[in-house]
């Protein structure tokens, strides 16, 4: 029974106290909980980039581990405390689309609001639900409390506006998803979509207005010094590096731009 | 019993080994021990950002959990190692002032000065207590060695001279405690001392020399587009702060400036 | 049995999805691993700040923690996996010479080369070792696999370059090892070296071509204002460091740098 790891995901950042007082609520209701940070350092209100990180981070854990992310804009508003029941786990959040492409990802099995009082803390500010409703909520799902106890059944959970891939006339048209810290590019460009190019040892791409021809790469050290290639990530999707050197920095592109795909190879 | 609960705060950033050493000694004495992080990203050697940090963690802690907190400019002098015993739990950390607004928030019950070398690591460094006496001392606490095992009874701890909020002629003056990763503006003035301005839907606000009106929001997201307002924030303190911005940014305040809060209605 | 401590140290940031997924595969595999962060800040690429940060924070850990360090610009091409026993412990990581200060400090017992695809993640990508090799051979030794499972004895590690330091003519030759967060500049030369100088009160010092004159301390705290001095650190290494201010920043000094200590009492 693995079943009592919770993760976090916020944009709270590590100098503040807000993690540590999530992980002292979960600790008080749950005191065998197991916590792991995915990360506190998404962009401030960077739904998107929260997204990307979680659905990254989540196929890796353990059947039955409970994913909690709070990048949160709205809190205080109406948008809804949300609890997701997938084929491998559960996810914690608000009703923003934080949640969705992970939940996705692993199958959603039903959706919860979470709206009983007795789950969450005596008193819910307006500010900081991650303490106050989601780390509660969290906690009490660790120790067994069933899903359908946390409130309504909720029908239809908020659908992210992440652009999709498009082939167009032997164009993958996508956009750029995350920057990582080595400075490279990811896109939204999965490995299925890729294949559709039907590309050979290089293709063309176009970002910031620039069309660049790329060679595909399999590893980041096959770069030769200051070349910008093309590689299939190990986070599923593709990515344009520099070995040893930072992307992101020669070519300035930044999550949003939009990024395309063509060879001469790729008319079907 | 979840008494083996350990945190820590300290100035040591997460780059540097010393958090790991400290995690690695107390581990090494107290193998079931839980160790949360409460922050490591304190300004170096700023003892109230420290305290500020501690207070606001700490009441959300299951009852037992020990807290350790180094931010320790005197490091190697006079300064005493000190082991604070509350009704909620235990401070452990240098007699700096950094333990005692979190500690006096629990009700101190007893101090000790920590001076058994048993209790300490063979050879005490005059650099690094965090790693040498503070780890170590919690570790044995968390084993269940009693409080007055560490040392002689302390009768006064150092009392930080962080300053207190005063009414004078209907004018509530205090000063910022602290400016969160989010850009807020936390001010040392409490929902209590707020009360008694009986102020209504706006106050008048005076920081770095300028008065600006200011209503009362409830929630982050009320605020108008770069509007400053004020919100008793979730940590408890009176809060300026700017919806989706940074309030920092906009005013230009820093931990240590003087605010004073005014309004019409606020003679008695 | 403090065996199932697993430690980290990686250059791969936090805000990045890449530690949590180590972390996901090691409890997927023993869900009662306790994992330790030791740095996650190692400056991308920079193997000899890995291995000082690892060699720095090891030697505190219990008798069988198993230690993971990733910092691998070679990831993809022939460089090894490997894994290293010592009389206390066991190191993981690639073989670019990340783990051996550390592990030759606790004196290593046996190599071997990680091989055995049983002991890996199913699909092991061109790019994150750290996720798909070292984890997973991390959390099964730490459920019982003996290390000779892993794979062929491997009978030389890469050595890194890291210069020596050389007593010539009454000169002490060494180098600057790390720059910590408070501006102290950490130099290869330890204690034992240090004594064969025979220097008392104060030293000659030379880096970046300016030669000064500095006074030993036992403290940070014992420094002047402003002023420069010599100090065995915490670590065991001397350090030149400035009383709450940064060393680095007065001298400009970084990793790499050339560092002599020389003093008039110096001929034996």
């Amino acid at each position: 029974m693995a079943a009592k790891t919770i993760t976090l995901t916020t944009d709270f950042g590590l100098r503040d106290p807000y993690v540590a007082e999530m992980k002292a609520v979960i600790l008080s209701i749950c005191s065998d909980a197991v916590i792991v940070d995915v990360s506190h350092e998404i962009e401030k209100f960077n739904v998107r980039m929260g997204a990307y990180i979680l659905a990254s981070a989540t196929p890796y854990f353990a059947k039955g581990t409970i994913h909690v992310a709070v990048v949160d804009p709205g809190v205080g508003t109406e948008r809804r405390p949300l609890l997701i029941q997938t084929e491998q786990g559960f996810f914690i959040g608000p009703d923003n689309g934080i949640l969705i492409l992970a939940a996705e990802k692993q199958g959603i099995t039903s959706a919860h609001e979470i709206t009983n009082p007795r789950l969450v803390l005596p008193t819910v500010s307006n500010t900081f639900h991650g303490r106050d409703v989601f780390a509660p909520a969290a906690a009490h799902l660790a120790s067994g409390v069933p899903p359908a106890s946390f409130g309504p059944v909720l029908e239809e959970a908020v659908k992210p506006d992440f652009s999709k891939v498009i082939l167009d006339k032997g164009v993958l048209k996508g956009e750029v998803l995350y920057v990582d810290g080595f400075g490279n590019i990811v896109t939204n460009v999965d490995e299925k979509s890729l294949a559709r190019l039907h590309a050979k040892a290089s293709v063309d791409v176009t970002l910031r207005k620039t069309r660049r021809k790329m060679r595909f790469r399999k590893a980041y050290a096959e770069g030769e010094s200051g070349e910008a290639f093309v590689l299939l990530g190990s986070q599923g999707y593709v990515e344009i590096a520099v070995n040893q050197g930072s992307a992101a920095k020669k070519i300035k592109a930044k999550p949003g731009d939009k990024v395309s795909f063509s060879c001469k190879s790729s008319k079907p």
